[in-house]
């Protein structure tokens, strides 16, 4: 990703918007790179909704202020992003590797643009794996007061200016105090194709359920547990001769790259929530 | 599909029941050209549990009797199926054509090696799809009292000596009376990723749950509504861009395949029903 | 589709097409519904090269014109649909049926936007199907003087006034001269996943060199046979069991659907040629 | 994997050859806990061919021995393994790591049951990941004469007992004298979705072609380069968006994934090659 800026915004859709910052960026000599539109269907009104925009521009010299004198004048939710600045992640892991050494891995070899800044697990077993990589490795156990453990794990993100915490696989339930330090900035596995086999062991349920497919599901960790929004899923086949095991196995795959995957949206700045509960992927 | 024989057999497994199968089939002279072997782990005991064996093998005189015999005698659940016999099918629909006319032309096309034998259906839109290739169309309208209604579908099927009803988009749900004259024999296609998005308008719930795919799911029908034994499944990849008509639009391409799949394999004895809740697919 | 207007605009990039564009459209008061945007990035010059646009937007009057004038003088290759005009199809077929059914019904279910005018066919076979929908089926046996042959079809096309020619399995090869008429409006399917097996029988190639999956591509024809701008592809699973008899079996739902979309994609103005060899698709 | 035995088995197709074997099984006492069978049609006779079986069963003494008496008097190619005996791997990368990384990991997690004996490399970069997990890196560069290095690695694979060796994104050409060394028992990963794009540089044909999908292809590698039986392929979905860079390091992931599929199927015993240049995949 060279040297650029990402625009997110977000307003009700009306004659003119796109024209408003198009003129902008024209004037201060920037020539648009990329730019994706999503105008919203209104189920309930038989009417467009609302706008969202994500724009990919040069840079210029006071560009960045006139955008945000504007947009903010005209009732544009807004967020510009340097592509410079990479996104500093938190990685949460317990005792499984897939997905948390499939995260790792990509950004390491910059698939994902961001940085790790340091690995938090409730496990030591990844600490090897983290550190030779130079990244700081916490061991947090899971077997304290809950309200001091994540005070613990806060500190640690405060420290590192953590900007997204990736659940590789952290198989512990958050509180909502925790989850409310980070909006939308939270991203969680989930191996089930979600709304499917919601709670413990999806695996087990799926296979009980005879499904010729299984899926995972990384989405937005919210207050509600498995109720997030969605960024990204994906299933693979199985038969009747998968157990339960071999379900485990194969879905450690789908797992591993769909969260990968989810990250790397989140972090080119392509996914915005929308009314809480669902998210536009500008893919 | 050439001229042979087609053993579907289930018993627990204990050593030996191949070795008796395959030497009546040598001793008879006929060559096996296909043979599945599944035996089912007993999560609860951990041990081998059940075994299923599928064999296609050619025709030979007697071979049918001498296998009926000793499969018999050893406590062996089995079908002898002979390829030149087609199954005889029902296809039921309402108003929406795309699942009716797919597997109608897969049929006439020799995809599908099966005989449709009637069409049945309580809207008459269908009508001329179905005799235009001389297939004997029934109005039942659903707006009478259902078990008339159903009494009279039940005499069609008997006349066409039915062995598979496909319920291709058919609005209507069956009573436990008349699904009991078709165990394992009715194949309905649902237009959810089962067990997501069960009942009604399942695109709606799709769209308001803000998945990334949508698919479809063949079962056989039982008195458990949405809850048969599956028979394939399928998804496709969607996106915030896709609104509920959209869904449905797209959705009725997966829709079509994974019945005309089902009804393929089903006919091609290539399904068995494992403890009434899944099933097991020799593809 | 609701009744609006489509602008596919192509040009080399500079600052401020988007823009203008935007505020033409924003003076006259009409709201954007949908919006694509693309510049290509130039590899050899390791610079943006050229800029491809699609707008989606709401109809009024005097803007059509306002565009075109504004177009035109800033040297912007452009075209302006109106998205009540259907386009209108002349479908060319031999003896297979499958693909020829599967554009002709997704059609007729207006999940393709258009208008099927005609029917060209060097076979009897499909005239029922074709005429029990009431679309005119010509018969235009290939056995006569290729220059007669292909004269016949081009009166047949002007008088239908047809804009695009859907090759449905037609298995005859068009000369030169009848693809001039007719510049990226002939789009063909052919059987396999290209380059992979260009030429005859590419089911046989596939099952020779033992490939894991086979698939099918929709382009546009251009005087190089198999090596005109490819519009869609997809593929297929199979393995060691499948003879070449089971490839061309299941190749033909992926012929049929990748037909159909790269038909469905191109009615609604989402594909743009990039220089000759190339497509946008704006999906 | 459970300790149990795996018998491959090739001949010519006759009546009576399953029945042979699983009388034997059966007199040992030994439970078939998996079976396939594979006829081969023959298209030139217009008949069935040859016979290709794999049985997985339990251990019991003197077994293995009966087996290999009968099927050597019996004319028929086998291979009897012992699933508590590990395939002792050899592990070649060169500077790119995501193949490496992957099968490396699958194994460390039992995904793969293999030993990776030692990594054998042209670069001294992925040292670190290798010795991080206490196995051997050799590094032999390539710039010396050839026969010299392929000897020194030749040396290194003897000494380590190598049965299998995978070249994991290794960008060296590998001489036939080297290859005749471990016929069938090398296996690559060719970044085309295979006969698509042979040669140097696929990824920049790809985007040339304008291709939708693109994949990769793991096979066993012979004299003939890219000619190699194949073993597994992948694809995924791209569009006019993916420069040349793109669709490298999306290709990555469909590299590494087939590649380690197919070490997976390798080491699991599933794989015969037939006739030299296809496989049969027992999956």
């Amino acid at each position: 990703m060279e040297d650029k800026y990402i625009l997110l915004a977000t307003c009700n859709d009306k004659v003119g918007i796109t024209s408003l910052i198009t003129n902008i960026i024209a004037e201060y000599g920037s020539n648009i790179l990329h730019l994706d539109h999503f105008t919203e269907y209104d189920h309930a009104q038989d009417t467009e909704g609302k706008l969202f925009l994500r724009f990919e521009f040069e840079k210029a010299t006071q560009l960045k202020e006139a955008l945000e004198n504007t947009l903010s004048q005209n009732d544009i939710n807004f967020d510009i992003f340097d592509t410079s600045d990479k996104t500093k992640i938190a990685l949460f892991v317990s005792k499984e590797d897939h997905a948390f050494n499939e995260v790792l891995l990509r950004v390491q070899r910059k698939e994902i643009p961001a940085e790790i800044t340091c690995v938090v697990s409730n496990h030591e077993n990844n600490r090897h794996f983290a550190e030779s990589f130079n990244i700081p490795f916490y061991y947090v156990p899971s077997n304290n007061d809950k309200a001091i453990v994540e005070q613990n794990i806060l500190d640690i993100c405060a420290k590192h200016e953590v900007e997204l915490i990736v659940l590789a696989k952290y198989m512990q339930i958050l509180t909502d105090n925790f989850v409310s330090h980070y909006p939308n900035q939270i991203i969680n596995i989930h191996h089930s194709f979600l709304p499917s086999f919601i709670g413990a062991n999806p695996y087990k349920q799926a296979w009980e359920r005879g499904v010729k497919l299984v899926g995972a599901t990384s989405h937005f960790v919210t207050s509600d547990l498995d109720e997030g929004p969605i960024i990204d899923q994906d299933v693979t086949r199985i038969n009747h001769r998968y157990n339960v095991q071999d379900l485990r196995k194969i879905g450690r795959h789908v797992e591993s790259s769909v969260l990968a995957q989810a990250v790397e949206y989140h972090v080119q700045h392509k996914v915005i929530v929308n009314d809480g509960n669902k998210t536009i992927v500008f893919n």
